[in-house]
C-alpha cells in the first residue's frame, strides 16, 4: 500500500480562451474543473497504474467537498481530515491565440486555507493509525508531495517522515522551499528536486544553479549538489532535468535516465508521474535502473498526453523500450555519492 | 414585494495579484469569493435598502449550493429551482501593479450550465406560483437581469414578461444581445440598456453608436434611439450613460438625471444598483424625477464604494441632495417619445 499525503489539495479550474483580453471581459470557450495539487496527481497516477493507494490530506468547506466527491467518483480511496477552512482553488487561463503556437498559460494558485493546531494534531493521529495498520515494511511507502498550507509549521513534512521511517516505511518527498529544506534532515528515502529546487538547496554552497544540468561538466556539479543533499540527510536524490530525464544519486550508485527523444507536449503533471513511478518501483522492490526506466517512460508519456497529468498506456510501454539508463561510475576510491569529476556515461540496462 | 429573477447566477471569485505574470505562475495576495450575477447584485442592493425581495433563479451542483448558502447567510429570501448542472463561476484577476494606477482587471465569465426543458418548465411553474401569491399589483415588480444560460431560448425573458404583465405586475429588464431584442416586443415596463446595448438594438436603423450620448446633439440621437425601443414595445427606456448619469424616455416625459460631479471608483455593480433603485421607486410609486434621482445617487454611491456592488448610506444620501434631474421638454405637438431636435435642458426637481 502506498500512502499519499496531500496537505494542500486544490480544485484546479482551467479556462480556455480564444484570444485573451488581459484588461477586459473574456468568455471562455471551454471550462474544466478537477481535483488537483501534486499529491492528488500522484495518487491518481498510482491508481491508474493499479497500485493500492490511500490518499490522506486536509480538506474543508464546499471546495473540499467537491474535491472529495470527485476523487470518490474515480474510485480512489481517500481519508481526508476535515478542516474548518475552505480548500483552495487554482485557476489556469490558456490563451489559444498565443504567438507561441501552443498557447500562453497563466496560473493563479490560491495559498490554501488556515489550519488550526487541533486540525494538524488530528491529521497526524490519523496518519499514525493508517501507518500502524496498513504499513507492512517491504510493501509500503509514503509519498509527501506539494506545498504546505500557509499555517502549517515548515517542519510538517519532517515530522511525517520521522513517523513513517520509525515504522520502517520509506518516504518519498517532492516539495520546495522551506518545507523541503527542513524535511531533508529527517532522512527521507528519496527526494525528487528539480534543478531550481536543487540550486535553492545548494544556495550558499559552491553549487551555482546556472552550472547544474547534464551538459558537459554541469552533470558533475549536479551530482555534487545531489550528493550534498544526501549528506544533509536524504538517502537518495532523484533530480528531474525536464526533457533531459532524471539523474539519480543513491547509496547503490548514480544513474542518468532519459527518454529516447525530447517529447513535446504538456509538461504539467509530468513530475508527479515521475514521483508515482518511483513510489511504485519502491514498493515493488525494483532495482534503481528499472525504477528510473519506469519513471522516465511514465513522465514522457504524461508530457505526450493532451490532458495534463494523464497518459496513454501504449506511450508508457513504448517509452519503457526506448528509454536509456546510463550508470555513472564512481571515481576510484570514492563512495557512490562522491562521484568522479569526469562526465563520461556508461550505458547499463 | 420585488421578485428578482437571476437565471444564470455565478460564484464570483476575485484574485488580487501584486504583479501579474500572464505567462507564468501567480500567487494571489488576496482571494475573495461571493455570489454574483446581475440579478443577485440587484437583489442584494434591494435587500440593503430594506425592500421585501424574493430571488428566483436556477442553481445546481456544488457551486450552486455555495451560492444559495451564502445568500441565505445574508438573510436574502431565495427560491432557486435546482438544476442538474453546476452553477457557473466568474473569475476576476486584479493586477495591483498596473501602470494605470487603479490596476488592470481581467474577467473570465463562464457561460453557465446546461438547462433542460424540464428544468425550465419547473422554473416557470414556480415563477407563476410566486407571481400569483405574492404579487399585489401596485406594490410588486419583477426584475429580470443578466445573461441567459446558453441552452435557454432567446425568448425566455419575453415569456416571463408576458406572464408578469398578465398578472398586472410591472417588469424591469436589464440584459443584452438576443435576449434583450426578443424581450422588448413583450412590453416590459422599463428596460435599462447602456449606450452599447442601445446602439446594438438600433443596428440597421439610422442610429449610429458613435453618435449616442449626452454631448451636443448626441442626446437627441439617444432619445430617438430610446423612442424607437419604446415603439418596439418597451413602455419606458432608461439609458445608462456611465458617469453622465441616466436618460429616461417614458410615457410621462423625458429626463436626464446626473450626479453633481463625475465619481471615480469601481463601476462594477453600479448598473445593478441603478436597476435596484428603479425597481424600488416603481413599487413605492415614486414619480419619474424622484425615481431617477434615487437611481443616479445610488449608482454614484456604488461607484464610490471600494467594494464592488456595495455602497455607504451617507454617500447615497449626499447624492440625493446634489444630483440634478433635468426635464427635456417635448417639441410642440410631439408626444414625449418624439422629442424635439434641440439639445436644451430645463431643470426640474
Amino acid at each position: 500500500m502506498i500512502l499519499v499525503v496531500c496537505l494542500n489539495p486544490a480544485l484546479d479550474v482551467t479556462h480556455h480562451v480564444e484570444r485573451v483580453d488581459w484588461a477586459g471581459v473574456n468568455r471562455p470557450t471551454a471550462v474544466y474543473s478537477r481535483p488537483g495539487g501534486k499529491g492528488i496527481n500522484v495518487a491518481r497516477t498510482l491508481h491508474a497504474l493499479g497500485a493500492e493507494v490511500v490518499l490522506l490530506g486536509l480538506a474543508g468547506g464546499p471546495t473540499g467537498s467537491v474535491v472529495e466527491a470527485e476523487l470518490d467518483a474515480l474510485g480512489l480511496r481517500t481519508a481526508f481530515t476535515r478542516i474548518a477552512g475552505d480548500t483552495r482553488r487554482t485557476f489556469t487561463v490558456v490563451d489559444a491565440s498565443s504567438a507561441a503556437g501552443r498557447g500562453a498559460v497563466a496560473l493563479f494558485n490560491e495559498p490554501g486555507p488556515q489550519i488550526s493546531a487541533a486540525e494538524w494534531d488530528e491529521f497526524r493521529a490519523r496518519y499514525s493509525r493508517v501507518l500502524a495498520v496498513a504499513a507492512r515494511p517491504g510493501s509500503a511507502a509514503v509519498v509527501l508531495s506539494g506545498s504546505l498550507p500557509p499555517d502549517l509549521p515548515a517542519n510538517a513534512y519532517a515530522t511525517l517522515i520521522v513517523m513513517a521511517e520509525a515504522e520502517g516505511v520509506p518516504t518519498l518527498l517532492d516539495t520546495s522551499g522551506a518545507a523541503l529544506q527542513h524535511a531533508i534532515a529527517a532522512g527521507p528515502h528519496i527526494v525528487k528536486p528539480n534543478l531550481d529546487e536543487l540550486a535553492a538547496l545548494s544556495a550558499g554552497q559552491t553549487h551555482d544553479s546556472g552550472r547544474l544540468g547534464t551538459r558537459e561538466c554541469a552533470q558533475t556539479s549536479t551530482i555534487m549538489a545531489a550528493a550534498a543533499v544526501r549528506e544533509a540527510g536524504a538517502q537518495s536524490v532523484v533530480v528531474s532535468l525536464g526533457p533531459e530525464g532524471l539523474l539519480a544519486v543513491t547509496g547503490d550508485g548514480c544513474w542518468h535516465a532519459r527518454p529516447q527523444a525530447v517529447v513535446t507536449g504538456n509538461a504539467t503533471g509530468a513530475g508527479d508521474a515521475v514521483v508515482a513511478a518511483l513510489a511504485h518501483g519502491l514498493v515493488f522492490g525494483r532495482p534503481w535502473p528499472g525504477r528510473l526506466r519506469h519513471a522516465v517512460a511514465l513522465g514522457a508519456a504524461t508530457v505526450a498526453s493532451p490532458v495534463a497529468g494523464e497518459f496513454v498506456s501504449a506511450d508508457y510501454a513504448a517509452g519503457m523500450e526506448t528509454a536509456a539508463v546510463l550508470e555513472i561510475p564512481a571515481a576510484p576510491g570514492s563512495t557512490p555519492h562522491q562521484p568522479q569529476s569526469s562526465c563520461q556515461e556508461q550505458e547499463k540496462r
